[in-house]
């Protein structure tokens, strides 16, 4: 027998942590994940079954990513040297805070956003340094790097587009930021493909300039494939301290078929930008709400009567949004994700229920 | 523009690593990855062709893995609490190191043991401790104990069966060493299929201890599923630092689908451990060659020839082994994975090109 004190054992950050928590919902009308609500099209599934037949299942998957990495490069015109593969962007955020960041560092993000980057950071001992957006979570590079160069933040994550708040911050001012700032940016696009907008092209003449992607929000959320790019001396360090075989074989063949395949995938994509558009237009209509203008495939908005009651009466009708009223910053507010047509309406339907009839601001 | 002296912001621990190599090779035999030489049976490929029409591939994995938990709980006995999913083992040692140990804090393991653990360990800035093995592979608790105060390690990996020299280390000496040390012992079962001896009828009585096994050796490499047995207050804190979408959709499905019909699998494995049997006779009766005996897939030998000379001649015909010759303590030494029949009589039969006529010594 033996019975060690194990709590004495624990890392002090870890044990502060409390464990995160996904909503759990089987009802019918998911709009809280920020998912692609169309499964992959009957072509692409076919695709996916004829890969099937090719993987070898009982060979570990190639370390390297070659393939997957020769389409995304094809795909973005970055070269491979660029280019590193996570299972999921949420481990590439681990990554990059293991290579540049040890006990104790600072890393900075706006506040709000997305959690992952202050959950992460502090299950590695880190101390997160959130920077308070405006009321209409604009961001100034001035401030930031003041912020920044006071907390002496080694490291600053910025979405483009922001979530939970939709928007892309002001080109001008992140590259502001990029270009004072004596450590790394990461310019987190996960929700690219609904922004149309990027820092790729700014790469070259940045060499602490870092771009994460996804192809979570596209309708592949189950394959968890994240991508990097960056500098081929951080890539290398990532190489580094990157578990060897961390994307499985599944997932990178299908996402290269994905990338090869990918007017299968923007056809969706701009289903959902025209449904957002659509939504948009909706809810900005209902007297009793504040929407706010969305470059991804969410809309964050404020509910007068309060997001508990909201989220509340959603939830009992079947239709589960994001509740971000626990947030200072955020009182009031829910993030919806768009659906599709059908969820929308159901979604605008029961909105309205509790809204009453929609009036002219 | 913008230019960082990128290197001065990488830490000082990664700076000093080299990325992992995984050995590159598209030739006929590959016996250098432990990995199961027999594909999935037409039977499960079937199985696992009727999920991927199942699956929601536009969704999140379930973060908590509850089916695969629940069909590993039937399957081992071990209530789900006990449970962990890892996105391979490879996540869990390195999920371990990090609610266990900071800056600097000691990883102890026997020398020889997996690359990983030592890997792993310095990616993260902790200090790897190897203990030395004796001449036969084998382990006493009395000196580890003194090794592990002496450089007061916080945790204890012990591969059972071990890798690469393919032995279990003695029960007694290991529950010695569990039941002694006042930190946490992980016993790596990776191999466990092939030596059908395990601690996990021992975890009621010691909270310390960690059991790791994995679907990579018995024919499923290519999904990267590990799972930990342990403590649950282990289990809450481990699932406070994984990344909640750790393991995707379709491995959790598939890996569910095996251990449901892991009859399928456990023929394959029957004929692995008759093929070792076949393979160690063999190599034994070469005069050349010091044939350690091995309870895993693989079999560990030393070749008078030099392993290089036995390593490139297999290579020349189309035969990836494991050169180990880089080890201090492993001069001379290879590792060959247990192939397929056929696999395992070419390889026979180039050693015997080398080394002469078999001689009964």
């Amino acid at each position: 027998m033996s019975s060690v004190a194990l709590a004495d054992l624990i890392r002090p950050n870890v044990q502060s942590l409390k464990a995160y928590q996904v909503e759990s919902f089987s009802g019918a009308i998911q709009l809280h994940a920020n998912e692609n609500p169309f499964p992959p099209s009957g072509e692409l599934m076919a695709l996916f079954r004829d890969c099937l037949q090719e993987i070898q299942l009982n060979r570990y998957p190639d370390p390297e990513c070659r393939k997957l990495k020769q389409a995304l490069s094809r795909k973005t015109g970055v070269p491979e040297e660029n280019l590193v593969i996570g299972n999921g962007s949420d481990e590439l955020i681990q990554l990059l805070l293991q290579i540049f960041c040890g006990g104790g560092d600072r890393v900075a993000f706006p506040d709000p956003a997305f959690g992952m980057y202050s959950i992460i950071a502090r299950g590695m001992g880190l101390e997160p340094r959130p920077f308070p957006l405006d009321d209409r979570w604009s961001l100034q590079a001035g401030p930031l790097l003041g912020h920044m160069a006071d907390c002496r933040a080694k490291i600053l994550f910025l979405g483009y587009p922001n979530n939970p708040t939709g928007n892309c911050f002001a080109e001008a001012e992140i590259q502001k930021v990029i270009e004072n700032f004596p450590g790394i940016v990461v310019v987190d696009e996960a929700y690219y493909d609904f922004s149309k907008t990027s820092f790729l092209s700014q790469m070259n003449g940045h060499n602490n300039l870092i771009v994460l992607r996804s192809l979570s929000k596209i309708g592949l959320a189950g394959l968890r494939i994240g991508y990097g790019i960056a500098d081929p001396f951080i890539i290398q360090q990532l190489n580094k301290v990157r578990l060897p075989y961390n994307a499985n074989t599944l997932s990178q063949t299908f996402a290269e078929k994905v990338l090869q395949n990918f007017t299968l995938v923007q056809t969706q994509i701009d289903r959902i930008i025209e449904e957002r558009r659509k939504l948009y237009q909706a809810l900005s209509k209902i007297d009793s709400l504040t929407v706010f203008p969305s470059d991804a495939n969410f809309i964050l908005f404020r509910a007068r009567q309060g997001a508990d009651a909201v989220f509340n009466h959603l939830r009992e009708k079947g239709i589960l949004v994001r509740n971000l009223s626990g947030h200072p910053r955020l009182s009031g507010c829910l993030r919806v994700t768009i659906g599709s047509p059908e969820e929308n309406d159901r979604f605008l339907a029961q909105i309205a229920v509790l809204s009453g009839p929609a009036k002219v601001k």
